[in-house]
């Protein structure tokens, strides 16, 4: 946790923050803060700062807080990702807003095991628990989107001609004949398949509608690293 | 699992080889092959080919198999990683083995907890089996080397220097002032420290040594997406 990320029920009176949840503990057991350490917070939406402990005990801590700066700007990128296994969709949430994306659709591929949409890792309180830890862990401020797309063919013919506007549609499969780019300086819409990848039906479909069919290299890596590598090679 | 990685104990008689267990129910399970088709393999320490399968019952998988092609090249790595906590050791030796890591160091810094050294996520044979999972992710068949040095001093003074030899040092660290290269083509030592970064004496040792200090960018991804971000950044 490098930024305590706070909320407008944690203020109980102008810059005024009390805690007593797991923040609170960090705060106590891992950043080991005593009274009058300055510890780096932010504004849900708004503007990181720093925050002066005035009261440390086992059950609360008070800080005077300020703000004075922008968190960092979001990665020019919508991530549209088959839906991975629980496991490795919780990760994701966490690596993926740490990294700075800001709107994330998962979407169906029919290598996506249908179990996995009836995880409870869907559930809008859990994705929210990933997406504030990505925040925290990198100091940011803004959550992203996460938006549930369960229909592959209306998803892909309806919404993703508007999503990709003005954006690099690419759609990363394992052996395409295409090198993903680097350092695009661009708006990118990226299509990460399921673990065996798109099935050809799929990416003719991504290919359909302008998006570039790339491949990271010879090797595939495993989703929950793809992600960060897909990303590191393209901003 | 993309390539079905096999040890000499697997063959029976010349190119038939017969395996019984999560290889076996992997073919059966989630690839779902028949007689007669062919999946790929690869000889542990050798080349990949593939493999015919001749008998698939509910305990045996036998298959004729036949190598024609060197497995991907190595990263012209050498990863020296602070020990990070049991379960993202297990996830990262999984991923940097499908990235092509050749070699990794497990290294000791100030921030590391020292009850991470005691896991059991560091008996090799668990290592090993995170390693195979990675070239079969990746269809590779060289097994990368892990070295767990437990003391930072004696390490960076004594091993550091032969290490470094002939590669570009680099120690990746949040405030940095320089950015890290993009795609350097050379080979490259690179370390990364545990979650809150090497303490400024460690950073002074790597840097007295030859090391450029550098950062990923205005945001600290967590150590796991951070391996493979660094990664696609430098090759």
């Amino acid at each position: 946790m490098n930024l305590i990320l706070l909320f407008e029920s944690d203020f109980i009176a102008g810059n005024l923050v009390r805690l007593s949840d797991r923040r609170m503990r960090h705060v106590l057991e891992v950043q080991r803060a005593s009274v009058g350490d300055e510890l780096c917070v932010g504004l849900d939406g708004g503007d990181i700062g720093r925050g002066v402990v005035t009261i440390l005990s086992s059950d609360t801590l008070q800080m005077e807080v300020r703000f004075n700066k922008k968190p960092p700007p979001k990665l020019p990128l919508t991530l549209m990702l088959a839906m991975p296994s629980p496991k490795v969709l919780r990760r994701l949430l966490y690596v993926a807003s740490a990294l700075g994306v800001g709107k994330i659709f998962l979407i169906n591929s029919r290598r996506v095991e249908k179990s996995f949409w009836k995880s409870p890792v869907l559930d809008p309180t859990i994705i929210r628990r990933q997406l504030i830890r990505g925040l925290e862990q990198s100091r940011d401020t803004i959550m992203p989107e996460v938006l549930i797309r369960p229909l592959f063919k209306p998803f892909v013919e309806d919404d993703v001609p508007n999503i990709i506007k003005n954006t690099l549609p690419l759609a990363a499969h394992p052996d395409a004949p295409e090198v993903l780019p680097r350092n695009v300086g661009y708006p990118v819409t990226l299509a990460v398949g399921p673990e065996g990848g798109f099935i050809p039906y799929e990416i003719d479909m991504f290919r359909s509608l302008g998006f570039r069919v790339v491949q990271a290299g010879e090797r595939v890596p495993p989703v929950e690293a793809a992600v960060p590598f897909l990303i590191s090679r393209l901003f």
